[in-house]
C-alpha cells in the first residue's frame, strides 16, 4: 500500500499552512498534496521559497518555484538570505539556520510551516543523534509537531519513505530540481544516506521505517520526562536560581541528573557532562552542610553554598596588586568588567583609591567602637564567595571606606547621609 | 588512557560472584580482572562453564578453561546444555536462552552473575533493536545491572571498548580460544560487527561509545518512565485484570499509551501495536457507555465492557449444530476445550443434551410463574459478552434446564437440592 494518499493531509484543512518550498521532489510533493487535500480552505495555503545564493543555480530554482506556484494557483513568496561561510559549525548547519530564521520571520501568527522532511530523513537524523550519544530527547529527532516562532512547525510526511513521495511524483507527473547539494554539503548525513543506509538494507529492507518508528518512540517519552522534570525542578528551586539540596536529595539518582541537566540548561549553562552529574551527586550533595564544594566543566561551574547548589559564573582575575584613583565623579571601571558608581553625589571630597581585597583588611562599622575584620563582615553577609574576590575596595589611603556598596564603614556612611549619596556595584559579567 | 585498570572491578569485593567463563576472550579477561580485584574477599569468585556441545571443540574449551581455573585457583563448575536446532528463533537464540536457564540454576541465593558483554557488543545491541523500532526499554539495550533468578546479573565490562579488552589481554599475557561461532552463529548481529560498524567507525572513530552512551540514557528514561507507568497503571485497575475507563481518559495520549502497553503485557497479551493503542483511543475511551467496542490483533482483543476494558481472549467456535447426550457421571468436555461437571451426585436420572445456545431459547426460572428470555438473563449476568456463546446449554428436550453454571432452571434447581448436586462449568482456555 502507498502510504502516500490524497487523505493523509486531511488534518489541520481550517489553518492557514506556508510550506517551505525548495522546487526539490519532497517540498513538491507536500505542496501538491496540500494544495490537492479534501477540505483544505481555500487561500488557507501559501508557500515560501528560501534563495540561498549559496549555488549558481539557486536563480533557476527560484524561477521554477514561481512558475509552479503560478500554475498551482498557489501565493509564493521568496526570500533572500546570506549564509555566513566562516560560522564554523558547516555551511550545511549554517543555510539551516538561516533558513529558519527566514521562516520564523516570515510565519504569521498561527500560521503552519509544513516541511516536507520524511521518514528517510527522521532515520538518518535518528542515527546521527545515536553518533553522538543523545539522550532520549535527541534520539526523538524530528518533531512531526512543535512549536516554532509565531505558530507552528509541521512535518506531516515524517512516517512517509521517500521512495514513496518518488512514486506519487512520477505518478502525479510533477516535475522537480535535483538540489546537487544533497549529494555533498552534510557530510555526516550523506555518509549515511548514501553508504550506511543501503547497507543496512541489504539486511533490513525496513531499517528506516523502524529507526524512525524508534524515534517517535523515544519522543514520546521524552515529553513524558519532561512534564516530570519540570515537576520535580519546581519542587527543588530555592529563591532566585538556586537549587534546594534537601528536596533534590530525596529524588532518585536518575530523577536528580535529569533535574540537575534541566537546571543548568535554564541558567544557561553549557549542557552538563555525564561526569558532571556524578560529581555533583558524589561530592556537591552529600558535603558536610559548612563545606563549599564545587564542579567546573568549559566555562561554568556549580558551587554548593548554605545548602543549595548556584550557577557560580567564572570571573576574570584581576591584575596582579591593580589600583586606581577614583573621585566618583564618572563610573569606576573595574579590571574585570564590573562597575561602582556613586550616585546622588557630584564627587568625594579627594581623590579615594579603588584596590583588590588582599586579606587582613579591616573596617570601621557605625556604631562601634573597635574596627572589624572584613572578611567575617563578608562571610556573615549575603556576597556569595565567588563574587567577595571580585568586590572593590574604595581606601581613603589604609583605610577601607567600602568593600563596593557591601559593606559600608562609619565614616564613609557619614559622608553619604551628608551629601544624600549612595554606592551601587554592578558586579562582572561571567565569562563567556 | 586505556580505561581497563585493575580498580574497575573494586566494587562488590565483598558480593559472592559467579563468572559465566567461555574461554574466549571477554571473559577470560573478566575473570582474570575479578581474580586480581584489589579487596574482593578470597573464596568469593567461582567460575561456570557452559558446554553447548554445538560445536566439535566444544570439550576442548572445556579442556582449557579447567586447567585455566586450576591454575588460577578458582573453583569451576562445567553445565552441559542442550540446545534445541529447531526451536524456530535460530541457533543463536536458543544457545542463549540455554545458557541462560543453566546460570539460573547454577546461580547461588544473592549471588551475582558476571558476564563479559563489553562496549561494543551494547552498541551492537542498540542498532539492533532501533532495527527493531524498539522504545526506549529496548534501546536501552543491555542493563548493567538486573535481578536474575535468585541473584543479580552484572555486566562490570559494558563501559568497556573492546579493543581495550584485547590490549588488557595482551598485556597479561593471557590465553584464550577464538570462539568461531562468532563469526557465523548470529547472522544479524555479525553483520553489524564485521560491515556496518567498521563503516561507522570510518567516519566516526568513537561510534560505539556514543551509542553504548545514548543505551544507557534511554535505559535510564525507561526505567524513569517504568516506576511512573506502574503508578499510573495502578491507579487505574479495576478489581480483577480490567482496566477502569474514568481514571485512563485522565491521562494524556503518551501516557494512556504506556499504561494501555504495560497493561497488555500484564494480562500476557502479545505486544499491543502502535495502531491498537490508537484504535483503543480513539474508539474504545470515546463510546458510549453502553456500546461494546473492541480492537483485536494477533490472538488477543481488547473490549469495552461496564466502563472497563477487559483483555478478553479469543475462543475457538463451536462446530454448528454440535450436541451431545451428558448423564452427568463424567465431566462434559465441550468443544471449545471448556468443561461441565456435576459434583456431589452420581449422575442425572436419565441422559441430557447438551448444546450451543442458538438465540431464542427460554428458561423457568423458580420463584417465577412464567419463563424469561435466557438472552436477558445474561445481559443482566456479569457473564461478558464473549463467553456467552461458550456457554453450554443443558437442555431436556426443547426445555433449557441451565446455562452452563450460570443461569440454572427452576426444575434443575430442585433436582440438585434434592441430591446435592452442583455444576460446575470450567471455560475453555484461550486460543494460544
Amino acid at each position: 500500500m502507498n502510504p502516500l494518499s490524497p487523505t493523509l493531509l486531511q488534518d489541520a484543512t481550517d489553518i492557514p499552512v506556508m510550506v517551505g518550498f525548495s522546487g526539490g521532489l519532497d517540498s513538491t510533493v507536500l505542496l501538491h498534496l496540500l494544495a490537492n487535500a479534501p477540505g483544505r480552505q481555500p487561500g488557507s495555503l501559501r508557500a515560501l521559497h528560501v534563495h540561498h545564493g549559496l549555488q549558481s543555480v539557486a536563480d533557476d530554482w527560484q524561477q521554477h518555484c514561481i512558475e509552479l506556484c503560478a500554475q498551482w494557483n498557489i501565493p509564493l513568496q521568496v526570500a533572500h538570505v546570506d549564509v555566513p561561510r566562516d560560522a564554523g559549525r558547516g555551511l550545511e548547519a549554517a543555510a539551516r539556520d538561516a533558513r529558519h530564521a527566514a521562516f520564523k520571520v516570515h510565519l504569521g501568527q498561527g500560521e503552519w510551516l509544513a516541511l516536507a522532511h520524511h521518514q528517510d530523513d527522521q532515520a538518518e537524523t535518528f542515527l546521527l543523534r545515536a553518533l553522538r550519544g543523545s539522550s532520549v530527547d535527541g534520539l526523538g529527532a524530528m518533531r512531526g509537531q512543535r512549536d516554532f516562532g509565531p505558530g507552528t512547525l509541521w512535518r506531516p510526511l515524517l512516517n512517509v519513505p521517500r521512495a514513496a513521495l518518488e512514486a506519487y511524483a512520477q505518478q502525479q507527473q510533477l516535475h522537480w530540481i535535483d538540489d546537487p547539494s544533497n549529494d555533498s554539503a552534510d557530510f555526516d548525513r550523506n555518509f549515511l544516506r548514501l553508504q550506511v543506509m543501503p547497507l543496512l538494507r541489504q539486511r533490513w529492507p525496513h531499517a528506516a521505517a523502524a529507526m524512525a518508528r524508534s524515534a517517535g518512540l523515544a519522543a514520546q517519552a521524552a515529553q513524558l520526562l519532561g512534564g516530570n522534570d519540570a515537576d520535580l525542578l519546581q519542587q527543588c528551586l530555592g529563591n532566585g536560581d538556586t537549587l534546594q539540596l534537601s528536596p533534590l536529595k530525596q529524588l532518585s539518582a536518575a530523577q536528580q541528573a535529569r533535574v540537575l541537566r534541566l537546571w543548568a540548561q535554564q541558567q544557561r549553562l553549557p549542557p552538563l557532562p555525564a561526569k558532571g552529574v556524578q560529581a555533583i551527586q558524589q561530592q556537591l550533595l552529600t558535603a558536610d552542610s559548612d563545606q563549599q564544594a564545587e564542579f567546573r566543566w568549559q566555562r561554568a561551574r556549580v558551587v554548593r553554598w548554605r545548602d543549595q547548589l548556584h550557577a557560580a559564573p567564572l570571573l576574570p582575575a584581576w591584575p596582579k596588586g591593580w589600583s586606581q584613583q577614583w573621585n566618583g565623579a564618572e563610573p569606576a571601571r573595574l579590571p574585570d568588567g564590573g562597575m561602582l558608581f556613586l550616585h546622588g553625589a557630584a564627587a568625594f571630597d579627594q581623590p579615594l583609591l579603588l584596590r583588590q581585597r588582599q586579606g587582613g583588611e579591616r573596617i570601621q562599622l557605625a556604631g562601634r567602637n573597635h574596627s572589624h575584620q572584613l572578611k567575617h563582615r563578608l562571610q556573615h553577609s549575603d556576597v556569595p564567595p565567588w563574587l567577595r574576590a571580585q568586590l572593590p575596595l574604595l581606601c581613603d589611603g589604609d583605610s577601607v571606606l567600602a568593600a563596593a556598596d557591601r559593606v559600608i564603614s562609619a565614616p564613609l556612611q557619614a559622608w553619604l547621609q551628608a551629601h544624600g549619596g549612595h554606592l551601587e556595584w554592578q558586579p562582572p559579567d561571567p565569562v563567556n
